[in-house]
């Protein structure tokens, strides 16, 4: 702990927000890297390539309806819905960080996508030719990848630069592809909706960072930490379409045919059963019942996350309400104690409180899987279910549920290793003292990697008077002329 | 109507908005209840279950894009949408209400669904074995049915209490699916998109419980039921998702393939034609043609309401702009017109003008159904066509159109039994003074259900000075500070 | 150039902005138009109507799930939200216009798609009986049609009536068929995503009319053309809504199968690839390296434009990032020079910079097009995949690529010639002074055209008070109260 705490001195010199020279190059150079990297290795699938036609005699496939495309490309728009209107419009909450919140969101998702396909496609794509050739099925992958940091992004959220960032996104989306081959492939995990992949791995990815990133001095931010009537309306935007997209988010990758149907309803379920306990806690415990639109906005989502893992299995109706039920008292409850103590205790600064939507709910949504895997007979399966769904199949014919139920376990902590150990690692880099990160009394404001529209370019005070602050130019104006008659 | 009076003296008590008991108990009692209920009856249907291959082999389907998952899932995904979006920020453009809007809306549509799943089936999916099996059109059925109660909130928006709104829903959703059983199973009637069904119920519902909840001097809040320009924005975005996804919601269960495309067709132009007869009377009846936002806001929705029954008829193209052309004009008409008319004479306070958004245009849909389906003819639908559009199949093999078109006049006779009759015996059941409502003086205000941001906490004066209402607290300050120099 | 001089003199009478017969006149006159022509020519197709279940069995299509409107649905309705909710909250940026942005282009559009459902049918949906047979294909071509007309609205937004808009849209729609008409059927040239045939004209279009309604004294209007905190944000909303379906877009019509598979992934990589390169030039060219709002709400939409010819190509992924690449620092750049150039030198006020995010953009989309066209051999397409590619069957067997790059080329001549040509000619119809135009110092400003809420009713100065403007209503009285004292 001594060294790291020496490096952080080492790394508290005075700030410069300038990212003329730093945010271009990068955006240039990687940017350049992706056209040369796809020209090397990126080609069309068999579905999307010209010579479908043909594949299609060859393979005896009746009609063009049953190209992959057919099956998932409306889920794969609302997961694109979700990571850059859901995310990005969640983080608007802040009275002068909307800009940052869907800008930068853009930014990073914009980049991560691009890395998330080759790297992804390097470990699960890759042709006999050495080329990875995408499909629809590549495009939601990387969609996925980037929600990923974007949940990182969450608990940083005002508090770095444009190009921290983008280095947080390179590196997480490297982690990520490792970290999901590890569980998906070598461990053959199930993981539908990503609970432990996505959301465990992203919220502690951002969490250890943050915590490296720690800001001793943040409270001299406190006046933008909050948010105004119109952000807290505009953030509900990107709660909605989060919780309506949550089944497409869940479904877009399993079965054809019974697995993204079940995987649908058991969101659902889950998610509705969520949004009434969330709201029973948040007037629980506050003076007069009234509701706290923090936990409406965050806990009301926890419900996708937890059935993340399970959602293809045969979790049953009421079984999705009961992890929707508790995830919402547990969310609610972490954003009234758990985020304050967290903050005063180990030093982590956690803006969005991704530790209660994703990080809990996302080991939740692991050990839900787990068990349920582990609990799964043929009797409820059937022998053909039970191969179809856990994928015995090939190298892992003949597994049995309970040794997957261990696997899902193994998952959880792989998950969990990276995104602590990964964003620790990540959160030593972003302390150098060249990405413009902004000074502990400059957080949560847009000014200073925005041009802002001239009226309303500061909330600072124009003028202190009589003791008083003026914030307001025009008040400011008047005073010194009635001042002056 | 005496009986009615005393039971409203008995009632009108002084009013206490604190739900920190009664929100989270109801929340609470009801999310477990519907645990144990869906424990009990809610299975996965045979397209939804693990055991799909095996119902595909036995019933001879050759592909899984057959799941009828495939043929509804995007139309559902709209029809959520409308649901949370739609109906959450058409609301949004009061002041200060907005939180209210979408948070109660997310509330009990969240809370209406699972209900939903529940009634309705037990009357149309019940099983042999006693349980109740679901797939993606029995979301499609339940998001429908709180649609219902959305609709019946917006006539009470800012005078009720989220556990006021709680007990409409379970009422509303009880009452929906007798009603609906008696019109679709019974009477046989055809209602695709809902015109009788949900607009004409809904509404009424809404405004017969508007009328028991009569508030005589709400003139008191008159200081917050308008919008604000930010608030018109918002709401546009409700207005428009809307109008966008309508076509969905009118063709997301009708028949596979023409059924489904028809349907859009018919709203899309229905709704196409309003927009324009919609402006047109608003310019016309404005001082210098301005246009008024509320008009713009709703009205441009009500040939997506009329068109509802007959949406999957052969309407023909001309007839779905006609539908629209009248509805824009009476709708628009009715909102200059008439929600002032029964406010004043009937004594119904009516937020957002449903009756001129979905009663009226509701009843007219009805209507259009029955006249379309008496003048349905073997010539224009051939043989097998009016035996698939109008179901003329097992007990009402042989029914003729002329007998259908009277069948759908007397399901738009139930459809308003049931809205008035609930809407009134509910009525009852809310002016019980424990519900925790707002005085007339402090409807159509977020602060007494939410915690507001601290800078904008309040639109109360915060000084009266010289005769002159200080609003903003710097300006008050400022003034303080003037007057001791 | 003397000609065109005189006209614009005789033109420049006092504005009258009221519109309360003209427009409500125009409404109901072109509606009960619409009426009359689809009743005579519109009829739904073999797809649509009630007989295809007898065209099932006689064309042997084994399931509903081949009706065409499975293929086309999903992606139809996320193209109509690009046209209403993409369009109409893109122009929301300016402060005091949202109205007008988003009720307008509401208006025009819904007026456009009827008319262009008789125009594009009568080119090329006219069956032998003299009647239009309308599917799910008409819906999608139809509001391609009305994007031509919203992007000419671009150019002069907040400068125009909405009688002047509607004229604009009657002539830009008849425009549009006819040009279309001459790429893709004379020329047979392809144009997916409509680089050419929608881009280029529209954009054209509206720069021509807005360079006809020149205003010499429009910086009187200036305090109202920028923007502030809040519209900034909703302007995202359509940013991103557009961003996020262009893959539809540019999909929405190509072949089933490989070829909107392709198209999706071609724009989906150039949209990503154009937000890098735009951020990183827009930091680049600004003190400090902050970033510029218009530039991340317009510029990275570019890449979308320009793949929107060459989407169904096999223009390889790393292609689809070329293209983006360029265009992000193209489009940016032109909104940083090339608009106060076109404004100070050629007299073209361009409000929303159609000229960066749809000239350019398109005219590069043809260019490329046009190359990959010419370039295409059957090494790569395979023989059967050329002749699906580039549809050479019928009449225009054995055209060869290189053949087919130079009808490519023409047809972007086409569209040119149309746009300008159009503009010009739709330009001098409406600068006769008949149509409620604002005057050069009334532009930007909701209030000539819209009931405003009342307590924002107004930005001009309630006082001005020792040289200083008093804009807050509550300071001017405080003002005057406390001289008074």
């Amino acid at each position: 702990m001594g060294c790291v705490q020496s490096f952080r001195d080492l790394c508290d010199r005075p700030k410069n927000t300038n990212v003329r020279v730093s945010l271009p190059v990068v955006c240039f150079v990687w940017q350049t890297a992706m056209v040369i990297l796809f020209g090397v290795f990126i080609r069309y699938n068999a579905e999307s390539d010209v010579h479908w036609r043909e594949f299609r005699r060859t393979n005896n496939i009746s009609s063009d309806i049953e190209n992959d495309f057919y099956f998932r490309y409306p889920s794969f728009q609302d997961v694109h819905v979700m990571v850059f209107v859901g995310f990005g419009f969640l983080m608007t909450f802040l009275k002068r960080y909307s800009f940052g919140a869907v800008g930068f969101n853009f930014l990073i998702a914009a980049f991560g996508l691009q890395w998330a396909l080759l790297m992804q496609g390097w470990f699960s794509s890759l042709d006999t030719d050495g080329k990875i050739k995408i499909g629809v099925e590549n495009l939601i992958n990387a969609d996925f990848c980037v929600a990923g940091c974007l949940i990182a992004y969450g608990a940083v959220l005002g508090k770095v630069s444009p190009v921290q960032l983008l280095v947080l996104t390179l590196f997480g989306i490297t982690l990520y592809a490792v970290e999901e081959y590890i569980i998906l492939s070598i461990l053959h995990a199930r993981d539908a909706g990503g609970s432990m992949v996505i959301h465990t791995f992203g919220a502690y990815y951002g969490l250890a960072i943050s915590w490296m990133l720690y800001r001793p001095n943040l409270e001299q931010s406190s006046r933008l930490q909050g948010s105004v009537y119109h952000s807290d309306v505009f953030a509900m935007i990107g709660t909605l379409f989060l919780w309506m997209f949550w089944p497409s988010f869940n479904s877009a990758l399993t079965d054809h045919g019974d697995g993204q149907h079940r995987a649908v309803i058991n969101t659902y379920l889950s998610l509705a059963s969520t949004v009434l306990t969330s709201v029973a806690v948040s007037s629980l415990f506050q003076k007069q019942g009234k509701l706290d639109m923090v936990h409406i906005q965050n806990a009301t989502l926890a419900g996708g996350v937890a059935v993340g893992t399970a959602a293809e299995f045969m979790l049953m109706p009421y079984g999705s309400l009961i992890v929707g039920f508790f995830c919402g008292i547990i969310s609610t409850l972490g954003y009234i104690y758990l985020t304050p103590f967290l903050e005063k205790h180990l030093k982590i600064q956690d803006t969005c409180g991704v530790h209660n939507l994703h990080a809990m709910p996302g080991v939740i949504g692991g050990v839900v899987g787990a068990i349920t895997a582990a609990a799964a007979t043929e009797t409820v399966y059937g022998k053909e279910g039970l191969i179809n769904t856990f994928d015995f199949d090939g190298d892992f014919k003949g597994t049995t549920p309970s040794r997957q139920g261990g696997m899902q376990a193994a998952a959880l902590c792989v998950a969990l290793v990276f995104g602590i150990g990964g964003g620790i690692f990540v959160g030593c880099i972003l302390r150098l003292p060249i990405w413009g990160d902004p000074a502990d009394e400059d957080c949560f404001d847009d000014q200073f990697y925005w041009e802002l529209p001239e009226d309303e370019e500061s909330v600072e005070p124009v003028l202190e008077y009589n003791n008083h602050t003026i914030r307001n130019k025009n008040v400011a104006e008047t005073i010194f002329s009635v001042e002056q008659t």
